[in-house]
């Protein structure tokens, strides 16, 4: 069984109303310093596979096809 | 500038209905093989600090009081 990571990030330049709030809400709450946050999303995936390339292959297709909106979004896939 | 990534994940025992439909939608896809799907959340961060620990016990701090829900979420910081 092979286990995997994928992490989902918006691209540069693409608006993140999520991260902002999240900024914001930082600050009210009394931090200081934050420049910026940028909110994304992660994947722990279990596949039943032995060959970690050809896993890795199939988890980018299924990034292409379902877990990433790869207009606005980059992704990464890392095994475990 | 330090740069650091939050992941928040479900602990483990806590239901992942998203994961679950996920785990779905990547079955009636074609994709053969997906034992567990776990969806969680990533948050880069840059912050205007110079010493890394000093961010890291910042950002833990931020981490429980905002960013993850540590009754059901683990958080882990990585300064980058």
């Amino acid at each position: 069984m092979i286990k995997a990571r994928v992490t989902v990030t918006l691209k540069n330049g693409v608006l993140d109303p999520q991260g902002k709030a999240i900024e914001g809400g930082l600050g009210a709450l009394g931090f200081e310093g934050i420049e910026s946050v940028r909110q994304g999303k992660v994947f722990d995936m279990s596949i039943n596979a032995d060959d970690p390339k050809q896993a890795e292959k199939s988890i980018s297709q299924m990034c292409e096809k379902l877990l990433a909106n790869t207009v606005i979004e980059d992704y990464a896939v890392e095994i475990l």
